[in-house]
């Protein structure tokens, strides 16, 4: 029995729980708050809401508003330059998984100097951050959870993932509200990036009982909600979407990913593709190749895939990644590598780029370059 | 959709997992600690083995023991006094409830100046409390991971229930194997209040999915593992005992507990009963005079204890609250009220108490002091 940590944010969950943001602020010590958000979030209407509620409570805030989707190393810094101009106390971040993962860079960089790249691994953030309070309005990158920032070097085109217990924020308040007004293919994508969250952690070299619990509870309602979510809009589906975002959130806080992940950074820092595309074209793959490394793990994911099992193990855990493919297939999304990048040509740069990736070392069988490339040519 | 909050501490669980206590006192600012502790565990060799790990690190400790088995009021005060003379700056706990409710109640006066009964109730306390790390001994209470600290006022014979964010520890460090060292009795007794927290949180009226879903689960794992446990005194099956007692502290800290606990902590404070002994006797009667208010929720807890469902919800609802009862009825304790106590003539008394708990406010069921009445009587 090796010794396991767990952590999670306070979590403050539910319909206009944003209205808790300035008491949290207040008691994380704030008077100068750095919003970082961005410009779509201003459009609908979001961070003046989220700036009048810090003004309700008497608590100055700063804009930051240079955010993209696989947020960049220099944008980092201008951040971090900006919030030491502010004086700014407490980081609030509002949208997906880029304006957190800009804001956890921000909050490290002004915190512990240097550059993204010097803290790329895990475990290699040596002072605290300051305060942060994250406000997620997808359902899907766990940012607000977990102990990941995913940064991209753009020198070297690389996503680097940053893993440390001080990226965790402090308070995560969660409003399964903000899907309503999301477009479809978000919704799918979000739902399928926590789902690979969960099945990743699930599989782990270091899953936990405690990160097991929430990865299985995650797919259960993610299979069951995904679908009635995106045909009702009603928000019982979507809170559940919600809630199994968080819970998976959990489980790869702590558990880790694995070679799914692992590729997709890689992907996703030289191509720029969108993350949340990735991984119903990879899932399966990933999958069919871990299946020998822990055939009951598998199994146990394909019964609840399925909802029932079947002859052996790997009968099971064969359906169950069968069914997963189909259920990715239901939507109108790619299923091939080639539909979401031009040239086969930088597969094999992408791949010695994955196995350098932290995410490589939690997956339940090891993976070489050439194993990656199998992978992706396979999914070609 | 009610907002809903849900924190837990930061959790360190495995074998030797005492070895980061160190580490996790000085990332908390610690130069000088309190432990506080009790005789039994002094005997045990656990005292030193927590002070050598504390010296090791070059952190001084000063030791507080005057603990005993329902923690009282005037030994908080004692304890204060004795934090603030010694100007210790974090709080380290090693035992089992009673050590770390005694921590807690230093902690808040410490900080918070007063008397316990002051802050009786919930969400009564103001001012921060000096960093806690607590360390289980036994697998049961939950107070490592709860928000809740119960005091006994001894003026008034009553167990009061303190309930705020701040008195949930820090840090909580769990080892299973300090199960190995302790007599049956007290693993049952420990387990069923486990139980007990998962019950009570999963009908609670603010229960949510994220404290469902770890009820439920400490639930399975009590029934799969604590006659094993008893039987092989195993390392695996040790360890999901303390899971399940880990789960269910998160599960309860954050939905509240019921009529049972209202009961029990008025029964302890006047009669100074053990707290795992009332369990047993009363949580069969509470749960059938609950299931009219929630007959879903009890046909999922009956399922989950039987392992299959019968014809409707009351049937399955039922059959799991005679299944638990025969449970119960396996293991040499007591089955009756009037087995642990020795005259009737305080019920009334004991009940007029219980609904002035604050446990009895997340009871399914509205409960008067005569319903608690009819529920002791069912059971005498």
């Amino acid at each position: 029995m090796n010794v396991t940590k767990f952590a999670i944010p306070e979590i403050i969950f539910g319909a206009n729980s944003l209205q808790y943001l300035g008491s949290c602020a207040k008691s994380n010590g704030a008077k100068r708050v750095l919003l970082v958000s961005d410009p779509g979030l201003e459009e609908a209407g979001w961070v003046d809401e989220v700036a009048a509620v810090l003004q309700k409570d008497g608590i100055f805030w700063a804009y930051f508003r240079e955010v993209q989707s696989n947020p960049r190393d220099f944008q980092i810094q201008e951040g971090a330059r900006f919030y030491l101009e502010q004086e700014a106390d407490v980081i609030v971040a509002l949208g997906g998984g880029s304006p957190m993962d800009t804001a956890k860079g921000i909050a490290l960089i002004a915190s512990n100097g240097g550059e993204a790249k010097d803290y790329e691994g895990a475990n290699r953030i040596t002072r605290p951050l300051p305060p942060m309070i994250f406000i997620p309005t997808t359902a899907g990158s766990g940012a607000e959870i977990s102990q990941f920032a995913i940064i991209t070097d753009v020198e070297r085109q690389v996503k680097m993932a940053l893993i440390s217990r001080t990226l965790m924020p402090n308070i995560a308040i969660i409003d399964p509200l903000f899907l309503q007004t999301k477009p479809n293919w978000l919704i799918i994508a979000s739902a399928i990036d926590a789902l690979t969250h969960a099945i990743e952690a699930y599989l782990s070299r270091i899953s936990s009982p405690f990160t097991e619990m929430h990865s299985l509870r995650a797919v259960e309602l993610i299979m069951a909600h995904l679908e009635p979510a995106l045909a009702t809009r009603s928000k019982e589906h979507l809170a559940s979407l919600s809630t199994a975002s968080t819970i998976a959130g959990m489980a790869f806080s702590n558990a880790g990913l694995g070679v799914d992940h692992a590729i997709a950074h890689s992907l996703g820092g030289m191509l720029d593709v969108m993350h949340g595309l990735v991984h119903p074209i990879m899932l399966p793959a990933v999958m069919r190749f871990n299946i020998e490394a822990s055939p009951g793990k598998m199994a146990r994911l394909g019964e609840i895939i399925c909802g029932s099992s079947f002859g052996s193990k790997e009968e099971t855990a064969l359906a169950g990644i069968d069914r997963l493919e189909s259920f990715f297939q239901s939507f109108a999304i790619p299923n091939r590598l080639r539909d979401i990048m031009a040239d086969g040509s930088k597969l094999e740069q992408i791949c010695r780029m994955a196995v350098q990736d932290a995410c490589i070392l939690t997956n339940p069988r090891e993976a070489s370059w050439e194993d990656c490339l199998g992978i992706c040519e396979e999914v070609w």
